[in-house]
């Protein structure tokens, strides 16, 4: 009972911490509230009700489970219920009217026939993996809207009013939530996409600046220092592991965004596909990071002259390449001057540049090897990441 | 138009691909149309629906929107979706009776308040993690409900007459869809998320024993070989790529298999917490194996008797460690006879410490440590493993 009580307690706290980290959030939910209220306008105004009586429910319903953060998945999900229900409605109606000819007695066997065999084939499309990733909500409504329509029509007299009914009440609905989901405070997939992948290049190039001074300064330092330097560093340290687990999310954001028509300074037909490749750039970076970082606490065991020997390149090497993906993931954000985003492509094509001629050079020696290699890959990396920003620079 | 022709003579092609990559989708298209086609009943049978009357549609509309692939996403959706009605309609009965006091005028204002105000912070809570992981759907039909019950309240006079046949439909609804998700042809999420981790383990394995071979021997052989090679050897290769991906996944099925009871091996209360665990220490190894695998192409650079040198600690270490992993897999899908799998543990073990031992000797001559390095990580994941995979069959 304590423990509940103690549970209920740190709800407010939880409550700020959560609107403080996104405060979209906050302002989603009153968006929500909103649109359900101008919905149930409808039940209220006599006039209004009287027109749709009470089919107008479905407006309420649509808007509920239509509402979503972004605007790519408001809009998705709007234009799949809409579309699917005008279909499956039409479908449907056909197939009460097959079914209607074939007299009392084989009416419902029909139209159980009819059902089962567009819920076995539904269903099964769901699992086409481009059917799953944009039109699975569109399925979704499709085997719901023909069962009802061809189950109902067999009590139903007027089955053509009523499903214009709600067709009229899931479009009011669905334009209710896209309008009120872009004119108030619009969240834009294509944005978070946006902002996500350069925050994840952000977070690398924080890591690899920080790097050098923490693998081959901490041996200098005393004791009590130490403890506070991995207390500030810790932060940025594992920071790069949320990016192996942000290739889902991405892929999400990316499908909503294709929904989305073009505003503020994403032009029509943006290039999402090139953003969940540098995405995945990234995640293969941050995977060379950690096994990089898992090399930190063993360097504490190799001798002191050979670690001096390969410090200086190591330490510039590593903050070198932090410090192209910082201007990197400031092209990304800044996509709408090319030519900044050109000189900093520019500027970390030098820096690669840089990298391989120092590998150049220090390969011969293969002690040094340990600590070249995984700079080599990422190095590689940056030069493909390098490519990919310019091509997307191009495409902007 | 030729484009449209081609793509839709693949889809037989894609479909048979679809059903030979897992047979039980075609089962699961089968019950769903089962479940549909009995709940469709209601609407045919007479002496049903006098009893239900429009009420019965919710009833189709539940299994629709409740049918899921696993048994344990179809329970918690139904049990979400039956509390959820339960709780919002009795909520709402209250609230529309609170109304009704305020007179005539006041009634449709107060009512829009309370459904404004559940609906804000209802689509609040739903960023709090822990809620969004196991009651997401749970939330959205309550405030589904809420504003359903209070908003039609106004117009419907005999309310509490149609929230319990609402509840009645759709209890009936989510649980035609539980015991046909459960007895007949089950997919459970516990079993997938095990078969999930030892697949992954399995992979891991594959990499691991082929590694050594793919990464010392390839000079030896010829050209025409090599490419021959290459083929059969990429499927294994990259095989472990997928593993960094399978996170989200892995907590999904998680969070499914809470809600299952328990069935088969699986006795109540099974430690899912430790599969994500295990999953989480596969993924790491994987990003290690990733790095690794960045070196098999610069191996070529090193001189001969350098490599020489280091091959068959490294082979040996490598197909050690795949074997190691092989049997913690088959000790992870036998979990019933601990007796097997602590036999499996025991030489896990003396494997990573003939590892260790291994690392001690040579970690004296520094220039072996390039190849060291990686497997020491490797081990040092595995002996993590062993001690997860000991834990888990003290916890069976």
């Amino acid at each position: 009972f304590v423990c509940a009580i103690e549970s209920i307690a740190g709800v407010p706290k939880k409550v700020k911490k959560i609107g403080q980290d996104d405060p979209r959030r906050i302002i989603h939910s009153f968006k929500v509230g909103l649109a359900l209220s101008l919905v149930s306008l409808f039940y209220y105004c006599t006039p209004l009700y009287g027109g749709f009586g009470m089919s107008a429910m479905w407006a309420v319903l649509t808007v509920v489970v239509v509402f979503e953060y972004t605007v790519g998945a408001t809009l998705g999900k709007g234009l799949n219920r809409a579309l699917a229900t005008l279909l499956a409605g039409a479908l449907g109606v056909g197939a009460q009217h097959l079914a209607s000819l074939s007299g009392e007695r084989g009416e419902p066997i029909i139209l159980g026939a009819f059902v089962f065999l567009i819920a076995v084939s539904s269903t099964f499309a769901r699992f086409f993996p481009g059917i799953k990733a944009r039109y699975d909500y569109g399925v979704l409504i499709f085997i719901l809207t023909f069962s009802l329509v061809a189950v109902s029509g067999y009590r139903v007299n007027d089955l053509v009013e009523m499903a214009h009914q709600r067709l009229s009440t899931i479009a009011i609905g669905s334009s209710t939530c896209v309008f009120i989901s872009i004119f108030i405070c619009p969240v834009w997939a294509g944005q978070e996409l946006q902002e996500l992948v350069a925050l994840n290049i952000e977070k690398l190039a924080k890591f690899l600046e920080g790097f050098g001074a923490e693998c081959f300064n901490k041996e200098e330092e005393g004791r009590d220092q130490k403890a506070d330097v991995a207390k500030v560093d810790k932060s940025f340290l594992q920071a790069y592991k949320s990016i192996l687990n942000s290739k889902s999310s991405e892929e999400a954001l990316a499908n909503f965004a294709r929904w989305e028509p073009g505003h503020g300074r994403f032009r029509f037909r943006h290039p999402w596909d090139q953003y969940l490749k540098i995405g995945a750039l990234a995640c293969q970076c941050a995977c060379s990071i950690d096994a990089l970082n898992s090399y930190i606490s063993s360097t504490t065991q190799t001798p002191v002259e050979f670690q001096e020997r390969i410090k200086d390149a190591c330490t510039k090497m590593s903050s070198e390449s932090g410090k192209a993906l910082t201007e990197l993931a400031l092209a990304i954000r800044m996509m709408t001057k090319p030519v900044a985003a050109a000189a900093h492509v520019a500027s970390a094509k030098t820096t690669a540049a840089n990298l391989k001629a120092t590998l150049k050079i220090t390969s011969s020696e293969i002690t040094v090897i340990l600590e070249i290699l995984p700079a080599a890959t990422i190095a590689s990396l940056l030069v493909e990441i390098v490519a990919q920003t310019e091509k997307l620079a191009e495409a902007v």
